[in-house]
């Protein structure tokens, strides 16, 4: 079955009529639902599907095993994002399969479909989550009390999904399991269109994470309360938007970004008394990317200080940059016949595991170069490219 | 029955867990359990309770008739608001009424108590809705349109609460029966905390009113997107607040707040596609408004440009400058001994049916100065003072 088709089989779910595009995010209804949808694809296939203990669905070719070859992606988005982030990489896996069993191929190793949960931190904050806790790259107490908008709690949500919240955290065998891993994605940017190809590997992903800015002021009435008075918190928080643009401007390769901003209590003819605000930063490492963050910080407490409120600023998730295993690149470069190698300011589950593993990702050319938002596109004959490149990649190391 | 009692018992109805306070909207389950409770506490008295084609309801010391005497206010608040601006002027009359009857009083014309509905506009967006439609200071077939946060239109709502949207808009006949509209009101400012009065009357209200901004950009992933690339509506959202401050400090006695503001998608990793920003500006007269507001539109325009977005200013309401009944509000600092007579920047029912008939309004004081808010308060004798200043004030009037 075509990775076209297999995605035109859930493009109505988790449609956002307000936002335009796709809200489905980590154990809620939406996500539950394609996952339900993915195992029944993959049993459909005589795949045998597994929930481990932080939510991953594994779908087996064969008997599990250790050191198994794995490919997968997610299927949650960010809110309002497009249909191809994340699910790409879950119907061109079970393409793959389809393609290599019409091709008589036969694993040599086990192998391996995952879906992780949560990967965009859409509904609890934290991106890549799934892959966060199988790794142990985030302490399990703190993550169950992450809550999402509506204040479930992770351990909630957990329950929901009919998941024992007492067994979530660093999961060696899971990893064990894992000998590679490669992540098919749609590009987030415009290199495969300026260079004319189809598909593409990853070379890097940027040092990247995210901040939560909480500027507390003095909730009052909009019109009684005259200028002199104040201490409005949305004077800093709206101080700090444009401060983090010049941060960025000034550091070579870095971007910062405020997406998501809350006033409390949010009326209209009220001053709000709190404003949050988060900070997504990233660069081409670590002392770049702290540096961008440093500078913004600063500039949150010099602008808080001058309008008399306060600002705290919390670490809500980072991950240092990523170069994807060279030998693995070059592996699958050669199998590929020498496709492009683009480096990325995305993160991504396959980043989290490298720490751990070899792992590589494959790109499929986007037109319109944008992601996260419903204008995110790829082409069918692109899909297929890349399913069909999938397959070469899992055959290769399968073999 | 003491205001303070009266207060007391809807202490627990529509507490916000979320963001402190209360959170009682326009037609909504708890201001729907408010308006029964206060069809109660009237029915208890005697007084006949009758609900208007806009949703207002009127409660009948004897018999109704045309020219009454005609206190109230309205039981919605802001989100996370106070527990006394709309209440008090609803409980205070509850009191008045219970005092007149101790005093042996009985009304020489008819007399009625009034709760309008959604006056803070928390939930539509449009401040003194009932008294808007009442008087047709707005036309019903937008405010029919108008939707809440959840998409939810106000004709929606009103068939939720029992009424006809059909029959919603300029009520003559209800205008008619009042002769003279008086509301008590926690003051909302400082004035008569450095009075040391209890008590005291409203002298004028600032022209005031709220205008929607929406920026269009881009929307885009936080990562993969360079600076170079970015059309991102957040930094003129930005702009624009400190815009604001800067044109009100610019016109003195205004003020202009930005109490609330939606990036869409929303997306901590999502550069946003829209940013809608509503702007609450007041000054003294129209032409100062018109010229703070101007000002922001301007910059505004200004700064969507710079980063390649579009903007859209749109007046979502607006009330020209009251200057209560001079002759009533004489009469009555004479009944009331003089007190304090104090302007207000805070819009009010009373301000919107002053352009119909006489009006006035009481001013009970708040020791913290803080309205809008969880801090708002009011004291039980001052609370009572308010409710036997009212009662006076009703005695004379209906005398």
């Amino acid at each position: 079955m075509s990775a076209a088709a297999l995605l035109g089989a859930i493009s109505g779910v988790g449609k956002d009529p307000v936002r335009g595009g796709y809200s489905r995010h980590g154990f809620d209804r939406v996500e539950l639902d394609l996952r339900a949808w993915f195992t029944e694809e993959a049993a459909r296939r005589g795949l045998g599907v597994e929930t481990d203990r932080n939510g991953t669905l594994w779908a087996w070719w064969g008997e599990p095993g250790d050191d198994a070859v794995v490919t997968g992606s997610h299927l949650d988005s960010v809110p309002g994002g497009g249909a191809f982030d994340g699910p790409l990489g879950v119907v061109a896996a079970l393409a793959a399969v389809d393609l290599l069993r019409e091709r008589g191929f036969t694993p040599g190793r086990p192998l391996a479909i995952t879906v992780f949960p949560e990967e965009e931190g859409g509904r609890f904050g934290v991106a890549c989550l799934g892959s966060r806790l199988m790794t142990g790259a985030i302490d399990p107490a703190a993550a169950l009390r992450l809550s999402d908008p509506d204040g479930t709690t992770l351990a909630e949500a957990l329950a929901f999904a009919g998941l024992d919240a007492a067994r979530v955290g660093r999961d060696d065998a899971a990893l064990a399991r894992i000998g590679v891993f490669v992540e098919l994605h749609v590009e987030q940017g415009r290199g495969l269109i300026d260079l004319g190809a189809p598909v593409g590997l990853a070379r890097s992903i940027l040092a990247h994470g995210r901040w939560r800015l909480r500027f507390t002021g003095e909730g009052n009435h909009a019109g009684a309360t005259l200028l002199a008075d104040r201490r409005d918190p949305m004077l800093p928080a709206a101080g700090v938007v444009l401060a983090a643009r010049r941060a960025a401007a000034a550091v070579s390769g870095s971007r910062a970004t405020v997406g998501r901003i809350i006033p409390i209590p949010g009326g209209t003819n009220v001053i709000p008394s709190t404003v949050d605000l988060w900070l997504d930063a990233r660069a081409d490492d670590d002392a770049r990317t702290r540096a961008v963050v440093a500078d913004i910080s600063a500039a949150a407490a010099e602008l808080a200080e001058t309008e008399g409120c306060a600002v705290t600023v919390t670490e809500e998730s980072y991950g240092d940059a990523v170069h994807f295993d060279p030998t693995l690149r070059e592996d699958l470069a050669g199998v590929l016949g020498g496709v492009p190698q683009l480096p990325t300011g995305a993160g991504h589950d396959a980043g989290i595991l490298a720490a751990h593993l070899p792992t590589a990702m494959l790109f499929v050319r986007n037109p319109t170069g944008i992601s996260h938002a419903p204008q995110e596109h790829a082409e069918d004959a692109d899909c297929e490219a890349g399913a069909a490149a999938l397959a070469d990649v899992l055959a290769h190391l399968a073999r």
